[in-house]
């Protein structure tokens, strides 16, 4: 690391000493700017997260956790991470659920005897319609599982219910709005079922006025009648609540052939890189390799993916040595159980208890290959300090985020581990994220490749902060 | 202006002091920020940003100085300021050129007898190929002005010059890169000529490797030959070199029929809004009407026009009384000539030297459409320190650069006013821009509605603040 460090110190000159800055403070900063500076030249000059991206997404595709292509993720994965020189690579294994979407997703609006038809995709997790047939109701339009709620049966009983509120264009940070939309879609089925619906459509998650029907997680309720749940595109969803004025009387005929299997044994796919100085602290850091099972997973979270190997070209290639262990993890499973990473977590708790090794870290890229804005942090106040005090560092990359809360799912079960690891989410911009998010546009073509390269050197730069200044051993709490 | 923002402050709620803070200044940040909140609102929840860049690009089109359609442009232009309530709304008249790219511009790869059509366009204010006839010449590949420079003359006397000196992909900032590499477009031909070479083709202005050819701004010099110059598509300039190592003697035919035509008398469309305290007072803000003639001018500059409109719409909507004179200003002529920039300062100047008219400050949009980061400041150490002092207000926003240097071009010739305005460029995100800039994909489709949104929020906010917080007399010099 050293040899490495004084070698990029003569390639970019010294940093003059600012006024009033520590001496040893100057140093350390000349030293982690100019190595930080290496990655992004790196990423940008000779960056492959690009090419690994379009072999994930053109040669292999979506990846629905229990598939085939699920499985062929894994195994391209484990051969970049060998390629790239992990000192191991492993797959963890995980049950994972098994669920199809079937052949048949479509439903048609009949008004006053005429047929138009409606873009709809079933929800992850949905049932069929009773034996696969089509089900025909009349609708009830509410903006809320709230508002469903307090509506007279009679208005409810037999229906289909249109969950029909959008996401809020006021909300700066689009995540904010899609988490003040996502209910309709998680519980709307059970809330429909509730209230004797036969049945629910939702509004897709997204600010656009698109096409598309957004696909996504969705829940039942032991006890509660399970009822066929679909997504509708927000054109749709208009279009059918401004038909509704004019007809309360139309029907809608929903048709889908979904099936759950049983659940398979898939994996999380582990490469990892021994620590020179302090090999039992471990920096985890990964992205989901399942994708919904339309489009491509290119965003969500194909981008994830390849930011992870890439980290570990641009280290291996920069002749970093980590003090640190560092983990990549290709999760499984995080869109319809995040199995993966409970799993994940349930092993550090055991080697928490059982070993000497201790989870110090944990980084998580899940929020779209867009150009990278920050960081998301959740982490006690002493490392949130730590990590919000390299602000500066990140400032010539235009990163510019140190927010608390919200690093990602799939690192989210270590937080329950004690003493707790420091976590970041790398934080693209957001605003483009919902146009593609479960559609069938998440694909290779709407992900920038120096977007892509710029995530990628971002986040490499934070596990290479991690891993230099935590302290020791790595943990706050 | 005091009513609606007591109204907001209702409206909002009071934020509670931060301890340490003066109440004078906190009082005014919580309005400030109750209002910048307000200005988002609006842009976001009722904005016609996208609609209006709809109309400029889809119903009149590219718009080119002394075109049919920049006359259109113009008249749309008034007709938008009246309709927002300008208090008036004139034209400044300003001579600009006529050039038409012509029907022809084509050309080919002759290798081994084999014909290979490459991908070329005129760049803006070629002249012709000799006679309009195709000319066919062996190729000389240069780097860079310099290296043509230096190469002996029988290596370059009488061929095409292929200068094919990429942007370089390292530099964050694709402004600069687009800095370092546009010496090849803007005087390849006369380097091209005093080398005795017959002709250009450069390399487009753009990081991605695209079969597109991106024209822009190229200029002649008074006694020597003015030689045709064209924009080659990036894969195009890359495959070429290659070709020519293996056949040295290859040679390209290029044909263009490109004309200027006498100047036309155009002008900057302006529309006043007039202030209420200190209406002696100027605040100017603007883009630029004009556009190159392929694609649709909509990043470049129609973002700019549509911000600059949109900011007098929300003020009118949320009941704002400007304190200066505020100035809307849709320019022309800056992509080949800035007549428009120029005669708006010669004008500001006249106006300082025989009337009490000062123009304290001005804002420009022409980086595109995206989502923004921040501004370029142009301004004295005192204005910047105080631009840079709201730095915190535009947090919530995702607003963090506050750099000096590049507020823009149309507004650049008012920097040699005594005093000097203040001066503000947006910047947004430019990772993307180059992929469309002075090409046919610079369309409407690829500016995203959010982002256009935002970018016109975060203009009318600094518009806002300057206006607010702009000492009296508004000068600082």
């Amino acid at each position: 690391m050293r040899s490495i460090l004084i070698f990029l110190a003569v390639l970019g000159g010294l940093t003059p000493l600012t006024h009033g800055q520590a001496p040893e403070l100057h140093l350390q900063r000349t030293g982690d700017s100019t190595f930080i500076r290496a990655i992004y030249d790196e990423a940008l000059a000779r960056g492959e997260a690009h090419e690994n991206l379009r072999q994930l997404t053109k040669d292999i595709g979506h990846r629905l956790s229990g598939s085939q292509s699920a499985f062929d993720a894994m195994h391209w994965g484990q051969g970049v991470l060998e390629r790239y020189g992990a000192d191991s690579v492993w797959v963890m294994p995980v049950m994972v659920p098994s669920w199809t979407r079937g052949t048949v997703a479509q439903a048609t609006a009949i008004i006053t005897g005429e047929e138009h038809p409606l873009r709809v995709t079933a929800l992850g997790g949905s049932v069929s319609t009773p034996n696969d047939h089509p089900l025909r109701a009349r609708l009830v339009h509410v903006k809320s599982l709230e508002q469903l709620s307090q509506l007279p049966p009679e208005e409810v009983e037999g229906r289909l219910v249109l969950f029909n509120r959008p996401m809020d264009p006021v909300l700066i940070n689009t995540g904010a709005a899609y988490g003040g939309a996502v209910d309709q879609r998680g519980r709307g089925a059970i809330a429909a079922a509730k209230a004797s619906a036969v049945g629910a459509l939702v509004r897709s998650m997204t600010h656009a006025l698109d096409t598309l029907p957004h696909t996504g997680a969705m829940y039942y309720e032991e006890g509660i009648d399970s009822v066929p749940s679909a997504a509708i595109s927000t054109v749709d969803a208009s279009w059918l609540a401004n038909q509704l004025k004019a007809n309360p009387n139309l029907e809608v005929v929903l048709e889908m052939n979904c099936r759950a299997f049983p659940d398979v044994e898939q994996g999380n796919v582990i490469g990892e890189w021994r620590g020179s100085e302090l090999p039992d602290e471990i920096i985890t850091l990964g992205g989901h390799l399942d994708s919904w099972d339309i489009g491509e997973g290119a965003h969500d979270d194909g981008a994830g993916i390849v930011h992870t190997l890439e980290v570990l070209r641009i280290l291996k290639a920069l002749g970093y040595t980590p003090r640190r262990t560092i983990r990549f993890v290709l999760f499984i499973n995080e869109e319809n159980g995040n199995r993966g990473g409970k799993t994940y977590a349930a092993r550090a708790q055991e080697d928490h208890t059982t070993t000497n090794l201790r989870y110090v870290a944990a980084l998580e890229s899940d929020a779209g290959g867009f150009v990278p804005r920050g960081f998301r942090i959740d982490a006690g106040d002493e490392a949130t300090a730590l990590i919000q005090s390299w602000n500066s560092l990140f400032d010539p990359y235009n990163v510019h985020q140190f927010r608390r809360g919200g690093a990602g799912v799939d690192i989210g079960p270590l937080k329950a581990l004690e003493p707790r690891p420091a976590m970041m989410g790398l934080s693209p911009d957001g605003q483009r994220y919902f146009d593609f998010h479960h559609s069938s546009q998440d694909v290779f073509e709407n992900v920038h490749k120096r977007e892509l390269e710029l995530g990628a050197a971002t986040f490499a730069a934070a596990v290479y902060m991690l891993d230099q200044h935590l302290p020791t051993p790595g943990t706050f709490d």
